[in-house]
């Protein structure tokens, strides 16, 4: 077991302590007011600024048995900071709710600090956060919600796609979701639940797949590249690429043609939680950054999504639906 | 029961269905851009927001015996709105991630979201829900973000109190503690345990105290009033006005002496969740709004808050220490 979950726990030292253990290890970025008022204060030197919240939840979200704490809260970072660089926005602060229950030690949210920090130290360095709220819970649940700076851009929507325009994507397809079928096939015990022995014995736990699907690494600064390059719509690709091609698809009144990339394999169009940026660019611009082509924009069809002139299903999780109550 | 205990359930009707019945509930206010995209966008035409958040959690933070959905939203909006206000800013968005367990009635939380449009029609009319999120868990959780415009001015900190000031409230005092009191007296079943049948019964339901409890009544314009009246310091008073008085007489590095008012019951000093605003004006300033003065501040002494030339105790309510794990 990871060793952040020995010692005294939030319950016997209190919350006052703990903010003060956590706080220290937090990035502080350059807000015009950090944490210790009732608010903090952000600069919006664009008069406008983009906001978007994600919550994480121990259970449906993520098992204590594949993830660390600090793998915890690098993603809870990193999935925030995605979808700030989906609109072509800089992320500019971070506000982070967490409830934890009262036998969770204190290490424990210190490793989840350690684990916001280093992903915005390698994502998107400077953006610290401001504030935050500490709670008690039977579930450990964090709440996170990110700031962004257009830098006087208008924001990138999913619905500003042009018949002719180029299909492009920045980041990985697909590792995510094979390391979390790697976890559910060699990370659980007889009785099928998640189990941190079985995952380490195994050599998932050392997984270069695994790691993705616990730290994903989005390419925040090619959002703003993105912008700054003419791109017409663009998306955070959390559900997959095909539910969330079809999403922009449909957003923008359009339909997407796939090109035949050996790359797109049915991981690759079907598995979520890479976190990469999907964007529609004009013809002739070239692509910035890390995008490249995946396809084309053509006239709405009956489909939101074709390849080979065949429709690609656009389906994908539903949280309510398809978790299954396991926590693990 | 409430009637929003009844019907289908979110595992049932599935996360898109649920999150189209409860939008519409929402107030839209008038954002640059509202939900539907990777982030919203908000004005920020000051160069600069003000931000806070805020987790309520089922159990620590309210019990279904006692509230209805409706309250929790309620009380939700309010909370947030008033470190906005306590800022001296005006609300100028909220951004609301919800955790539901799967048996949850979908009514339920469309009755949350009346409760939030309800408070903000109230209490902050024009500012909307501008984006979300909706998860499930185990335990029903509620993390609102609240931002707000400083018009300019300042934001009001809890540190700029000077000697010769006076100190001043808006909102009531014990009133929440009041009802809260009432609630564990008279809605609780032979076991202790919170029984909306009991409360009911005995009269509590009712009461205008629990009321207050349930759905606090901030004067979130009362903040700005304070900061172009030239308030020097200000907090909203959350978990009682010693403790929270200790805050800004700590912050500002100097002492409060409270008035022989026959208001500063002991309920009034050491009862939470008022919500109400304290703050601090030169001396000869006339006060704003709804403020009447408490006392004044005098030079640092060994006690933050003193009456009558003796300390009052300044402690509060720890959620890691306090909470006893029961939910209902």
């Amino acid at each position: 077991m990871d060793d952040a979950w020995a010692g005294p726990t939030v319950g016997q030292v209190g919350e006052l302590a703990v903010l003060d253990r956590i706080v220290r290890r937090l990035p502080a970025g350059a807000p015009v007011l950090g944490p210790g008022d009732d608010c903090a204060v952000v600069a919006a030197p664009d008069g406008r600024f983009v906001v978007t919240t994600d919550m994480m939840v121990h259970g449906p979200d993520f098992r204590w048995a594949w993830s660390s704490p600090a793998d915890v809260g690098w993603k809870a970072a990193a999935t925030n900071l995605s979808d700030v660089a989906a609109m072509g926005a800089t992320p500019s602060g971070l506000v982070i709710a967490l409830a934890a229950p009262q036998d969770t030690p204190v290490a424990v949210l210190e490793s989840f600090a350690d684990g916001v920090r280093q992903a915005v130290d390698a994502l998107s360095p400077g953006c610290g956060v401001v504030g935050g709220d500490l709670s008690t819970s039977a579930t450990f649940t964090v709440s996170v919600t990110a700031f962004g700076d257009l830098g006087g851009r208008g924001p990138v929507l999913r619905s500003g796609a042009h018949v002719g325009d180029v299909l492009a994507v920045s980041g990985e397809l697909g590792r995510a979701a094979r390391g979390l079928a790697r976890l559910f096939r060699d990370g659980v015990d007889e009785h099928r639940e998640p189990s941190r022995a079985v995952t380490v014995a195994s050599g998932a736990d050392a997984d270069p797949d695994v790691d993705r699907q616990r730290r994903p690494v989005p390419p925040i600064a090619d959002g703003v590249h993105a912008a700054a390059a003419g791109a017409t719509a663009m998306l955070d690709l959390s559900d997959g690429l095909a539910i969330d091609a079809g999403r922009l698809a449909r957003a923008s009144g359009v339909s997407l043609a796939l090109d035949p990339l050996p790359e797109l394999d049915a991981v690759a169009l079907h598995g979520g939680e890479d976190h990469g940026l999907l964007a529609t660019f004009p013809p002739h611009v070239a692509l910035p950054g890390g995008f490249r082509r995946l396809g084309l924009v053509v006239a709405r069809g009956d489909a939101d999504l074709v390849r080979d002139g065949e429709p690609v299903p656009t389906t994908g999780w539903d949280p309510y639906a398809d978790w299954d109550g396991a926590a693990g």
